[in-house]
């Protein structure tokens, strides 16, 4: 088969569309015909050499997928060849066929087209296990999201806005801030003119937000938790703004609050099948039900894989960016 | 009545036994005739001027104590006049007479005396509250409790081993460390002369604490974060440390951690009687089952409560210094 490799970290042009060995799937795996894989930040990072694969998974980038089960490994029961699926991975998404554990399945939700399925799996994983399954958003609370129009953002408001939670966002330009408008975001904070602590305030009576799901770390860290509400959490996924930040404890303490940071990827196979399976119930029949919908930029073919990255981090997309297997 | 005040904010010489207005239970409280107080770290931060008590609360310091019921508040219902009670509060405990809300009242456990009682409130729900209801610190994960010989460190020595948690502890000389050992600290730490993030990781080969305890705040913070292992959580009880330090937030994300901070005093109301009550249902029973015991070091007269914070603040203690009212 084809995929992306890597021979050396780099720019988007290090990105190679080379011949290398057909996966095997292993006992309680199944071979997905790759129809189409999605960028991630994280596929970004990996390029550069600073996010190496955890141990055992696939060298090639790539954290999600849809396709065909193509070939079951040993001990493989509930799924059959030809079953359309979408798949959050460990890597390997940027090729023509990937091996997954079953417990990273998920069928294509009713109504869905099979290629817009690979927006899917780690932007809805990532957004249910940190915001309801660690942050534990309820009902009427306030959820403050950086990077709204982002792949993650874009589907954090709608999941918030369909449990009946409040949503802010953050985005760098007003097209960006109405596409969250669009998706039901409710407070619109433009991050180049505005100071976000001092909007969210105004906008929610001096409460602040009950979650924040950031992507920014050490650069937003303070300002996040002055933004926080009583029994507030924040809840972090990323570190686009660097890595160690001065923490303000006693702002911390008056407020009851917690900090939490996360990553998807490093998840043991029986973590990843616990969120996919919460995702599977609460957020599939959302999905079905027209609520919540994946939102594609564009779909670039996966052998261009460094367009793809070269667009992603001019950061003009909004939504996904999915990669068409040939 | 006579309470102790505090006139000027200062060193233990400003705590005075005053006569002041006897307190007038308002609805849904109780007036208790205090038999025992108790010190609290808190106490000697409020006498210093840092701690002031929340709005509409007694003047005087004290956060807990033991006694009688004298006279219902309107609205009282289930409690009666002669029952022997101790109490979580506000402030007011350093005094012959405080109104407690009935939410922050609970039975002298069978078996105990009145007095010791004092001894409970405060340590067994911040212990509670944090180690349980926000950590959910579980059978067969570790524990590592800052300040181990503390009120607070020998209570939650007891609890964390009494639901089958391994309990590492750090103190300050071997006699402390000897005494957390008979409460049943597994791994012994001195503070001193050992580092705790390398002695925790070899006592756990190399897994680390699930869950951190901690009165230090920031000048712990980087080596607590090291310390946690996958999963873990650290939950700030107390600044002794400082306000501002730096958090690693790669260590964390990678740890897929979380560190929470709170303060008992500050919640409002019914967050202190959802805590009451689940205290009374999970830890009275270890009690009156003689799985769980206050620690007391000695009892001081209540109008010598300076006599009490000089020999707190010269961290001679072990346990609780409780104060005997007249």
């Amino acid at each position: 088969m084809y995929a992306i490799t890597i021979p050396e970290p780099g720019g988007p042009e290090t990105l190679v569309w080379t011949k290398v060995p057909d996966p095997v799937p292993g006992a309680g795996e199944v071979l997905v015909e790759v129809v189409a894989g999605a960028v991630n930040r994280a596929d970004i990072m990996q390029r550069q050499g600073f996010y190496d694969p955890p141990p055992g998974a696939s060298p090639y980038p790539g954290l999600e997928c849809s396709g065909r089960i193509a070939a079951l490994g040993p001990g493989v029961t509930g799924w059959a060849v030809g079953d359309e699926v979408c798949a959050l991975l460990a890597g390997g998404g940027y090729a023509e066929r990937v091996a997954v554990p079953v417990g990273q399945l998920l069928p294509v939700p009713e109504g869905l087209d099979l290629k817009r399925a690979a927006a899917l799996p780690e932007v809805v994983c990532t957004v249910w296990s940190n915001v309801f399954m660690v942050a534990h958003l309820r009902p009427g609370e306030t959820l403050l999201v950086h990077g709204g129009s982002s792949g993650i953002g874009t589907m954090a408001i709608q999941l918030a806005k369909a449990v009946g939670a409040r949503v802010a966002v953050t985005a760098g330009t007003k097209e960006k801030l109405e596409r969250c408008a669009e998706l039901g975001a409710d407070i619109l904070i433009n991050y180049r003119e505005q100071d976000f602590v001092a909007e969210l305030e105004q906008a929610t009576d001096g409460a602040g937000a009950d979650v924040i799901l950031d992507n920014m770390g050490a650069k937003y860290l303070d300002r996040n938790v002055r933004a926080l509400a009583v029994n507030g959490r924040l809840a972090i996924i990323g570190m686009q703004g660097g890595v160690k930040g001065e923490l303000n404890i006693g702002t911390l303490l008056g407020k009851r609050a917690a900090v939490s940071a996360t990553s998807l990827r490093a998840r043991p196979p029986a973590e990843k099948a616990a969120i996919v399976a919460a995702v599977r119930e609460h957020v599939w029949p959302l999905i079905e039900g027209g609520h919540v919908r994946p939102v594609v930029d564009r779909e670039i073919p996966m052998r261009d894989a460094a367009d793809a990255h070269r667009f992603v981090e001019s950061s003009g997309h909004v939504g996904k960016v999915l990669l068409i297997a040939p």
